[in-house]
């Protein structure tokens, strides 16, 4: 099986957390299936805009891998493979907005343009 | 005056968070402050144990432009220099917590080492 050379050196459970579901994909995909419930592949693909698949593979590999996502394949034919959110992944979601309702009330005090609502969690940055 | 050649492109309330605040040292040297209220550039720095010079002045640049933490120069010779969260910064401290306290209900279940005790909230991941 295959083993990573360098170990992940994870120091404390705040950088678990970032290293679970921080960062710009993870979190985003999350979102989106906090909101959609369950989607396929491509359909993840289609939110995420401007996303590779090498770099969807990944974020949804190793979302898998932390229990955050449930990989679920029917054998059918053509195959169909559908993606939502584990117990674990449903409760990042309330920290994820937490961190919304933040850039909320920070973002426009120090920025020109003011922040579009975010389609994925539907939360509404105030003007 | 220096202009990136790239907007960083904030689409959502979430980005710009974790854009803010999110990632291993941002997060680390709040964590770090928010416990030691006032710090000077070489105890920020041993704090952070293995980070270099240019990836922490790089990430004190943006804390500070982006309002979280305070830059105090003092003009005695030696010149010292003292660096503290400021009001928007310590808002972040909570959120954090909060990642702290959900890493500490999952990360235990999924690995086999434990977490050490975080030195710097000092959330006490249970055992």
């Amino acid at each position: 099986m295959y083993k990573p050379k360098l170990e992940k050196d994870i120091r404390c459970p705040l950088e678990y957390g970032l290293e679970v579901f921080g960062g710009k994909w993870k979190s985003r995909i999350i979102c989106v299936l906090a909101e959609k419930k369950v989607l396929r592949y491509n359909q993840i693909r289609k939110e995420m805009v401007n996303i590779t698949d090498a770099v969807l593979a990944s974020a949804l590999k190793e979302l898998i891998e932390d229990n955050i996502i449930e990989r679920k394949q029917y054998n059918e034919i053509p195959p169909r493979v559908e993606y939502s959110l584990t117990e674990k992944g449903m409760s990042v979601v309330p920290i994820l907005q937490s961190i919304c309702k933040w850039s909320g009330a920070f973002y426009n005090e120090s920025n020109e343009k003011t922040l579009a609502q975010c389609q994925k969690c539907n939360y509404n940055v105030p003007k």
